[in-house]
């Protein structure tokens, strides 16, 4: 069983999205737009700052019991028996359950070949789940929690890449500590690359552990009635996230299951598949009759539901004095955790410039810790930490500047998808307009040195290997006698503004205001397929489907009311209930009258994605820029601003577009700066699952000066309404360009991520050493 | 405004149902069924009697606030002052409301023109609303209504139509107390019929007040997100009955507006309309910005929400030897209560049986009381009290067996619908199978007299002049990847069975077992347009609906079945996931694997409800045979024995069909032996407010011995299913099969009903003085 990321990676590379044969009628790209592209508030802004919006949190159903999970405090253990019996004499507790239960022995799929159990007795790391129970309510369910009685047989444990790839280490799996043989690819040949080079610079770059940090912790509500269940759940796919696996996970026909999830708090790649919580909440759901509520705490989320993996890369690279990349060659180790697989760093490296001799190798090991899962743009922000210092690193041995020298190697066809063009190929305008909004040239030449202060400017660019989106993705949309429109998608909001964007999508191509535009999304029984809300695929998957279905609802009036005005339909347009003659608002055929004469009070339109073109590649792309103060004496760095010009095809949202942006980056810096999971070493237990020292970026951390610019190279290619993805992009570059920037600052170049305070302080100390 | 019948009664005899033009490929009648015409247990039986569907009463929401109102306890009174200060200190009242609030002067259709106000100070029967608190339980809420202070100037009132027909009558409207001009209708000319015949009757029937009495009581529950609304209702229509008329009656764009009930406790009629409730739970919701729950008691549900009319009909009847009807002449006039019109009582006096000179005159009058609504086929159980006891009188008279009578005077084409025939005419069957298996013959010929338990056996035919169903009706059918089916409609199911229904027809059409098969109904956020479930209608309004819906997914998918296959798409047929050869299963096509095929992975079909013929009248018939023991001593009349034989053309679901008509005959049987309204003549107030005194039969007044015959008239003209409705049909002829069995038992007419022990007594008495 491949993973969401995986799969996406291989629909790719066989370019299977664009095989999909569906002929629909062609629609036009839109002209003039008069609402797709301002700033607008989203539809559902009241709701969300008011509180009316139901989260999974907020579900809350007659009956309902409340679940916890006991996991195992250590890294490496082996269950030798459970005792439940004091736990299941406590106040409020209804049921315990644990892998001996009925039912409960289900196999589960951390990643490839069944791994492990839903509750294995073989622990792989702290956080593996034994036991749980469900009570009255959730203080009693902890409680019992504790009071359960495990034996464990303590195991040694391996938690880097280093020991874990020794042969005597304590192994995970029966298949040893690596995912699998080495992934490579190639094209050209590298040593003759690395030969026509003047220079050849080679570096190794290590990144750490980034965890996932969504303000909504996962969880599940779930409830039985009879043989069909409900689930509401904190996912990013209702469908694929939920419906199906859990049908499979069950053994039960999928339409006897419900999933829902009309509000999202944040998943960032961690909820796309089916979790542990839905499958226990639904077991104790079953086995008392009662709703069953599993909510997870905030140290299980930050032990258990994922991560962006740490890797350790060595770069080759080779350049002639032009300024023309020759080779590239990419040696990565990677560690994944305790279950899953992982995340190509390389696809980036071999795709963001024009270069023809490229090889790539990676490998990933297990390690006694929380598993890695799909993190925003997986691969990428880790794999653009190295390919963008390097960047940096040969333009100062040329002599060139790194805007300059990215400008050079810019590319408008994919090195990877067989050299076909892009269907707009952004970063040329990202790194012009990008570095003229910033200032660039003028910054670093204008740039004083002295003080124990430094400032420095750094740039990266970077790109996004998905961000097309494509089919299937059906969007219903319904217009009522009244000319109200109601839109339904399965389709996740996760928090990008899904719902807004297509709204006005429909009010654009139905030429009606937004006000009449309404939507209701994620709940399987009644709003159509969406495939997963990841991989900056949901806008260019649904809007376009949104924008055919609207077309079709269109058609289907604007044919009536021209047989009723005796006019040809395309000289008609909407105004409030009627179909009015385009300047003759008099000629009008009110909608309910049209409609009621045609034996209906509503028409739908089913709107299906088009396929994605069969000779052009998709992705969108970006050019991120920092300005830092460090501090030599603390060793302390500042963003102090930053500037990210993004082209992600047509702008649907201005407001949404920045916002998104600006939430990359602000997740970048984290990445740059402070975000690490720390293992102790004499335990294997992870010493910060919490928010003091787990530190993600708080409105403190955010520089003030930031700004977004919108490149709109005006795709008419990619799909019907000329938007790719955005919501990776926008976190690719970021962290980067903050390293480049403190290169430029201080002279040193943090190749370790994150860049604290102590790795400055012994660069710098090297430096004077040296 | 004209309310739900009077709308349907225009659009049938203007046949504008007939006039829809809709063009829609032509689908061919079923032949053998798998499934339609089983006798099934409903869809969502398990939910029903698990307590796992959620009715109206049972939504709970965060924050939610209880509402109680306030009614005025006299027959005729102005508000002169109300005084909230004391209910508005009380603990946990959060808000008061009355018609001085600001956004509370609304006025109020309660039929036509608007008669009154949602508070109107000119309270016209006890019941009338005078303000409402919300508090934080109900009985908070309960106990501040009673401590409002009202200052009532109390006014003369009128009880009867009696009183109200007389020039110096209190007047409960400017108009006076008349809804208008008397009704009139009339073909050929009376005065020559009653010349030709042989045998002239004329007789007084006298009907009393029936009660709705819904299990679940008339309640909202109504949620304010900013300017949108979410309205949980006990209602028979989410879109006419709630959606509409609430947006028009607040002044609301109808797309801001959301209602819901996905399950129903009774409404019988008394469900059609928007009701005070819903509106004030809205206000009260909208001031405190809290969601407010307002269901009413049981006493408010009997004093308020609605009523069958009495009636005091005049039918004058003529008739040749050979058993030819010549002629009828009714004058009816009736009550309405304070508001409603009332419906008409002469329809099918003027339809049932072959006479060429009808006149019919009606008049309603208001009285202070609590108003008419539409009960279970208006008018219909009314009119047939006097014309069914007057056909056993006609038939005496000449000495024929009275349903040898009915089959004399027997018609195919519409009495009043231009002569158009019947797509089915099943009364002939009706009569002939239902005497047959009730051994009516036989039963008359041996009765036994002597005793002071006498036993009787009567019959009564009917019809009923809806029940054909028509556009617009919206279904979507939906078939996912795995085969899986969901049904959306925004139908009620109003306890007939109607999503079972659906589904077997869906799952009939595609040739699926039912359990393939899902259904959402009655949101008008996710489920398309469906009229009131009221009429008798909604069955054969919604399910050829849902067959064209299904029609249309299984031409898709056989469609692609058949290119990728190489075979004619009519050789196909579903088999769990695939589409197969039929005879050939293993040539097959997986579902999902052709939906992918065509970058989807659901396929919706729309369903429009198709126009109904123009050539053809469609209603339903029924002849009902009872057998009762009257006591001459005591007056009592026990029904020992009920059989229906009922044809609403095609039977979907033998069980469902067979409940409803079972139903109807118990409702019929309280509408003969004991449902009346009293009103004391002092006061004006209703007596018998509550379920003791106001007595609905039970388990122990029904005969264990009743049976349901279902005609099957294969009528292929109605629809593309087939069916008719039957909810109504099935209630109105017992009321008078068991008058005349009455007749039959102790040879006294009880012309008034219900027939009530001191009835029988007086009647035997005056017949032993007579």
């Amino acid at each position: 069983m491949k993973d969401f990321y995986e799969e996406l990676e291989d629909s790719l590379s066989s370019g299977a999205g664009a095989q999909v044969p569906h002929p629909q009628e062609k629609i036009a790209p839109w002209g003039e737009t008069r609402i797709v592209g301002k700033a607008l508030p989203r539809v559902d802004a009241y709701e969300r700052v008011s509180g009316a919006a139901e989260y999974t949190y907020d579900v809350i159903l007659p009956g309902m019991l409340y679940a916890a999970t006991l996991r195992c405090p250590h890294a490496h253990a082996m269950v030798k028996s459970v005792d439940t019996s004091a736990a299941e004499k406590m106040p409020g507790v209804v049921s315990v359950l644990t892998g001996k239960s009925p039912g409960a022995d289900i196999p589960w799929y951390g990643g490839r070949p069944a791994q492990s159990k839903l509750f294995d007795p073989h622990c792989r790391y702290e956080g593996d789940e034994v036991a749980a129970v469900a009570a009255q309510n959730p203080y009693q369910a902890w409680d019992a929690i504790k009071a359960i009685k495990v034996e464990y047989e303590k195991l040694p444990f391996v938690i880097d890449e280093e020991t874990a790839l020794k042969s005597d280490a304590p192994k995970l799996h029966e298949g040893g500590n690596t995912t699998g043989a080495p992934r490579t690819s190639q094209r050209g040949d590298v040593a003759k690359g690395f030969a026509e080079a003047d220079v050849v610079l080679e570096e190794t770059f290590v990144t750490d552990i980034q965890i996932h940090v969504p303000m909504e912790t996962h969880g599940s509500v779930v409830k039985w009635d009879g043989d069909k269940v409900t689930i509401w759940d904190s996912t990013q796919g209702v469908y694929d996230g939920v419906l199906i696996p859990f049908a499979r996970t069950m053994g039960m026909p999928i339409n006897n299951v419900r999933a829902i999830c009309r509000y999202f708090g944040g998943g960032f790649g961690s909820k796309l598949e089916l979790s542990k919580n839905t499958v226990i909440a639904a077991l104790m759901a079953r086995r008392t009759g009662r709703p069953v509520k599993l909510m997870l705490s905030r140290e299980e989320s930050l032990l258990a539901v994922g991560n962006r993996p740490s890797a350790k890369m060595t770069l080759k690279a080779g350049v002639k004095k032009d300024g023309t990349l020759t080779a590239l060659q990419l040696t990565s180790i990677a560690t994944c955790g305790a279950y899953s697989g992982g995340a190509s760093v390389g696809f980036q490296v071999g795709e963001l410039y024009k270069c023809p001799n490229v090889q790539i190798s990676e490998t990933t090991f297990y390690i006694n810790a929380g598993r890695a899962r799909a993190f925003r743009a997986p691969g990428f922000p880790t794999g653009n930490w190295c390919l963008e210092q390097m960047m940096d690193m040969l333009a100062e041995k040329i002599g060139m500047d790194p805007v300059d020298f990215r400008l050079k190697n810019f590319t408008e066809v994919s090195q990877s998808r067989k050299n076909l063009p892009y269907s707009s190929a952004g970063l040329k305008q990202c790194l012009i307009e990008g570095s003229q909004a910033f200032g660039w040239k003028e910054a670093r030449s204008a740039k004083k040195s002295g003080g124990h202060i430094r400032r420095g400017f750094g740039m990266a660019a970077g790109m996004w290997q998905g961000g097309a989106g494509g089919p299937p993705y059906t969007a219903e949309i319904r217009m009522f006698n009244d000319g109200g429109v109601i839109i339904k998608t399965g389709a996740m909001d996760i928090g990008t503004g899904t719902k807004t964007a297509a709204c006005m999508v429909a009010a654009e191509e139905l030429g009606m205001p937004l006000e009449n535009i309404r939507i209701e999304n994620a709940d399987t029984a009644v709003t159509p397929y969406a495939q997963n809300s990841g991989g900056s695929m949901t806008l260019p998957g649904l809007v376009p489907a949104v924008r055919r279905g609207a077309w079709l609802v269109k058609r289907q009036l604007f044919e009536w009311a021209a047989e009723s005005l005796k006019v040809p339909a395309d000289t008609l347009e909407f105004q409030n209930n009627a179909v009015v003659v385009r300047g003759s608002p008099d000629k009008r055929a009110v909608i309910q009258e049209l409609m009621r004469a045609h034996g209906v009070n509503d028409v739908i339109g089913i709107g299906n994605r088009d396929p994605n073109p069969s000779d052009k590649v998709t992705m969108p792309f970006a050019a991120h820029f920092a300005e830092v103060e460090v501090n030599t004496r603390t060793g302390e760095v500042k963003v102090v601003r930053l500037l990210a010009a993004n082209e992600s095809g047509r702008v649907i949202n201005r407001k949404t577009f920045d916002n998104q942006v600006f939430g990359g980056m602000t997740m970048g810096l984290g990445y740059a700066l402070t975000e690490k999971r720390v293992l102790d070493r004499q335990t294997g237990k992870m010493c910060n699952v919490n928010l003091h020292d787990y530190k993600v970026p708080t409105s403190l951390d955010v520089p003030a000066d930031h700004r977004v610019i919108a490149i709109d190279p005006k795709d008419t290619e990619c799909n019907i309404v000329g938007c790719k993805g955005l919501g990776e992009p926008a976190h690719v570059p970021t962290a980067s360009s903050i390293a480049n920037a403190v290169y430029d600052a201080v002279g040193v170049r943090p190749t370790r991520g994150p860049i604290e305070p102590k790795t400055i302080l012994e660069l710098l100390s090297k430096k004077t050493r040296g």
